[in-house]
């Protein structure tokens, strides 16, 4: 029996999420293993580095299955593609070691969030961003992304459904891009919470329409309840763009994305 | 009766292009001549400023139409938007003299023609990028575009069912921009020939693979003979994205598009 990792992309509008459901759901783990078990010619199982909600898109997801179908690397990427609906892409295919884990071995996260900043909404990219009408000040979120770094308890950033053992993680960096239009959040932590980006970006963006101060980011955080942050923003921007995992398996590091950013930003 | 111009947003994917066609065919036109009805409360009739192939989109189109509706510039967008599907958008609306006609004052127009280059499909903007597998060398592609600016007689880049008078137009520049993982092919003319910037793309991408030299676009040029030029190059990686108009008509000049990519791009 082999290991063998895959890079994913896909756009989540069409789905319910990546998780297999009840019948009649599409999934992206359900069209996945669909398309690999005709490549392989026996029933896979995928496991994937993050499980994304309805919506959201998967640019740098990572997954591991078995297989001892003796087939070459590119095999798997090539027929894998031809059974795969257009929303879903392998970008890459690596044999690896059978202590590898798509979840568990992997070191960090990195999500993007996209925020379309204009007065009137996006006829284009509809899906792709999450259009906020309000002006936004950008330096005003970047001091409150600012005090959500670092290591915390994150109870009033996840949803009340999460079913993490722990709510203690950390957030490495929490960052703010301007590009053309858009504003990106950027967030890398060892691991997230559910609902966890965009409960941040809820927060953010409701400091960046100058209705808090950047202080609140912080009591937020200090009172550890879900209900006194701000709305849960919406699924269509969040991107999940890469999965780190030490360097001795051996994983492509690209790519990032969405494609029309550069992999590494700027401030 | 008072003329009014709209800037007008648009994703092609979902449309059998701008022109209303018969019964059953979704157009741009026919959903927007739709909403304007309503909002007008009479019927209304469009005129645009460039007509858009199926799956070719409009983030920089111009219409003009008439009315005698008693309405304010943003009861016209916000009554229009509210009328009009997701995939449409009005950026803006301006009162405009009688003379002022959005397809015949217009001085220039310009596309953005989008290549996602990479040995994979997108999975995600899959309808909003052409994908081309085959690494292109830019600098070749550069040095053909070169060749093809100035006043020509565009026969060899014009569909066969064009139904312009004449083939010669001035293209004012044909630009390469490298972005994130995307190539820009950005065209500039005084008006442009039906299919021309797709063939003209096609033609450059043909060079950019290698398949010939640089000098190629010029004798496909001088040809007149369409049988002798490249493929039509997809639809969907074509944007309309500006409509430039004698400054004394006080158009708006935002916005370029697609929304990710910098109103003016650097070489």
């Amino acid at each position: 029996m082999a290991r063998i990792a895959l890079g994913i992309e896909y756009d989540g509008t069409d789905f319910r999420g990546w998780q297999t459901q009840q019948a009649g759901v599409r999934t992206v783990q359900e069209c996945l293993e669909e398309a690999l078990s005709k490549v392989a010619n026996h029933p896979v199982s995928v496991i994937c580095a993050g499980r994304t909600d309805a919506g959201v898109h998967g640019t740098g997801q990572v997954v591991h299955f078995d297989s001892d179908a003796p087939r070459e690397m590119k095999s798997w990427i090539m027929g894998g593609n031809t059974n795969l609906p257009y929303d879903i892409t392998i970008r890459w295919a690596v044999p690896v070691d059978d202590e590898f884990h798509a979840r568990f071995s992997a070191v960090s996260r990195r999500y993007r969030y996209v925020i379309y900043n204009h007065s009137r909404p996006p006829a284009l990219y509809r899906n792709q961003v999450t259009w906020n009408h309000r002006p936004l000040n950008v330096e005003a979120m970047r001091q409150a992304a600012a005090l959500l770094e670092g290591s915390h308890d994150f109870t009033s950033y996840r949803s009340v459904h999460c079913q993490a053992k722990s709510p203690n993680k950390t957030l490495h960096s929490l960052r703010l891009y301007e590009h053309g239009k858009v504003i990106v959040i950027e967030a890398h932590a060892n691991a997230f919470l559910m609902h966890m980006v965009r409960n941040m970006a809820g927060v953010l963006m409701t400091i960046g329409a100058g209705k808090r101060p950047p202080a609140w980011a912080a009591e937020v955080l200090a009172a550890r309840d879900r209900k006194v942050g701000a709305a849960t923003a919406h699924p269509y921007g969040l991107y999940l763009v890469e999965i780190e995992y030490p360097e001795h398996f051996g994983l492509p590091r690209e790519p990032l994305g969405p494609l029309w950013l550069p992999d590494r930003l700027a401030p």
